[in-house]
């Protein structure tokens, strides 16, 4: 079965683990398509990986299988789980680092499937006849997910592979924006490899604000409008835009924003309607 | 069709917005081979980017589609094309960044196509038909470049992705060694990974000239002659030589010559037959 | 022929070094499937290399092909070779740097094939017919390397790509730990990305000694017990525990051993008995 599996994890690139996870998969499943989305999660940062994986994932095929591997709790009681929503598969622990693909988990591209159907399927990955036989204490996306994956990949139903679940972690409070009135809050998700600061505040959570007239602060600073690209700022200006991952984001045009703003991972911003 | 495709940016590798391409591709063409060539291109550096894809590209199967996106100009007007030269696709912004892959197109491995057939034809790409069907302002490589590849990895004939032009950017100036008798002047395109510094000067540009005799100034320091091998210099000792992407090299045999020089993207060297 | 081929170097994934290797395979055998399991070896660190490339490559189905190139001897006589193991095939500068896998070798996966037959037959490459036709003093991994890797897939035996030979080079003396009774002694052979300072101790030499008893020194320091998991150690504390390459490793929960050990590739560490 020739599926895409991809691979997100906080892993980096430099110690042979993604590879001894491609190695578990390939055995299991020789035609295995697999793509690293990243593996540069910030060290156990759940909630920079939910976001990343979600705003690739989405453009993958239907019938995708993904690994997402940001994993503190490795070695304790946590649970693996496995999600199925449509045709796509989810392999993670049990943490919320899917949260935000299966909260808007729609694809972008021509395809048969527009939108994800519901209810989605979950669970709890403790058949360890589908595991590899000898399983560390630290590296259960070699061990666990890699090879659940590519069982899933070959068709192997969900249910085979676990008890069912409903109470998966989602992430919740400070992790989603919230919006009252013409004010939203947020925080900071992402600093990208250009310096792009990206929350969690989706574009369309700015929906009924008149753009022109919106002030974003963050760090201190206040950057006034929600403009169309790069190109509407002056060199070394800070200007608030939507990102190509679809969320508000603050970019300094030939210039690294999150070095001028001092922002980090975390970071609370809030946008607002200018009454001046 | 299982045809190849690479992919050379300077995105990084951390954000996702490599895999993202991949996902576009892969929902297009499920039979793509996608390689990464790479993604470290100085951010919006078109010369490195068009350096270091002309030094790999040339490797791949005739047949290959090439996408090479380093994009000062993404949001702006420049246009974005696609270029046939035999059998070998790319697709990239219009601003030059093509231009070493096309001026010096050959294959090195035994293959039926041993030089390009020219003249080459180029389009437009202004048919938002075969781009995704929302396209951000930020991020055409997954928008209009990933698509359009695939599309032609598919077998889209060049004509339908948009209208003819002959008139995409070269680059040229300073972006071109030039050699005036026995004088040869160059610059810096690259650092690799060892700290050689690789310049825009190709083996062919020293046809005629005696290595043995030849000095190299670069950054105030002066190397004689072009030796064969890393070897050919002590430990610590600066050297030049051809190097493996066929262009003059510096080095530091068991250093980092760009340290040592201070060497960075841009500076001048020049190569001259030493009159002593 | 649809075979795995993995790719193991010091080469970064920055310069396209790794792209140029993967585009000559390609063209030779347009259904490999090429897999990374690591560039960031530390330049013509052989010993790092060899531990690595084992703790990731027997992951891998049992006919794969691994290319290994760290290669400090690149230009000079140092051989290079091909290594045949029941159905693996090793590709390599003749240096040691399979040394490790060549020792240990067994999968850890179900698989048909649970250990590795001996003995194992070797050639000296020096068939030029199988490499590049042009090719550098500088980049065999992309001249020599890839092309032999390539025809390996395809199914060209050994013997058609050189003369056998059987004294290639083993690492021995201080990159093999060594036990006296109940002490042994070892040396850093890796510092993983979240800081874990991993061992040439494998497993298998603690085998007999109480766990809970041992104490463990490295740099000044003393680590009390060998634990099963992270978990063990209180958040800041430093712990030894058997890492997923299934080798003596020191850790400190939620933070990086390395730092705060200073330790460094080559250090050495020493296990005993707490006779207290």
């Amino acid at each position: 079965m020739s599926r895409v599996i991809t691979l997100t994890t906080d892993f980096g690139w430099s110690d042979g683990f993604v590879g001894a996870m491609k190695g578990v998969i390939l055995n299991l499943n020789p035609n295995a398509t697999i793509v690293d989305l990243t593996h540069d999660i910030a060290p156990q940062n759940v909630e920079q990986g939910a976001f990343l994986f979600a705003a690739s994932a989405r453009y993958f095929p239907a019938d995708a299988v993904h690994v997402v591997v940001v994993d503190p709790g490795v070695g304790s009681a946590r649970r693996a789980i496995a999600v199925q929503a449509g045709k796509t598969l989810f392999v993670a622990p049990d943490n919320g680092v899917l949260s935000f693909a299966l909260r808007d988990w729609r694809l972008e591209i021509r395809s048969p499937i527009s939108s994800l159907p519901s209810p989605t399927r979950a669970v709890h990955l403790n058949k360890p006849e589908y595991w590899l036989p000898r399983v560390s204490n630290t590296f259960h996306g070699r061990d666990i997910f890699a090879p659940v994956a590519a069982h899933l990949s070959l068709g192997v139903p969900l249910e085979a592979l676990g008890d069912p679940i409903d109470d998966w972690v989602r992430l919740s409070g400070h992790a989603m924006p919230s919006r009252a009135g013409d004010q939203i809050a947020g925080r900071v998700v992402h600093i990208d490899h250009f310096g792009n600061v990206v929350t969690n505040i989706g574009a369309e959570l700015l929906a009924g604000m008149e753009r022109a007239r919106t002030v974003v602060r963050i760090g201190g600073r206040v950057v006034r409008g929600v403009k169309a690209t790069y190109a509407d700022a002056a060199p070394g200006e800070l200007v608030a835009l939507v990102s190509s991952s679809w969320h508000l984001e603050v970019a300094m045009r030939e210039g690294n924003a999150a070095q001028a703003l001092g922002a980090s991972i975390g970071d609370e911003i809030v946008v607002a309607l200018d009454r001046d």
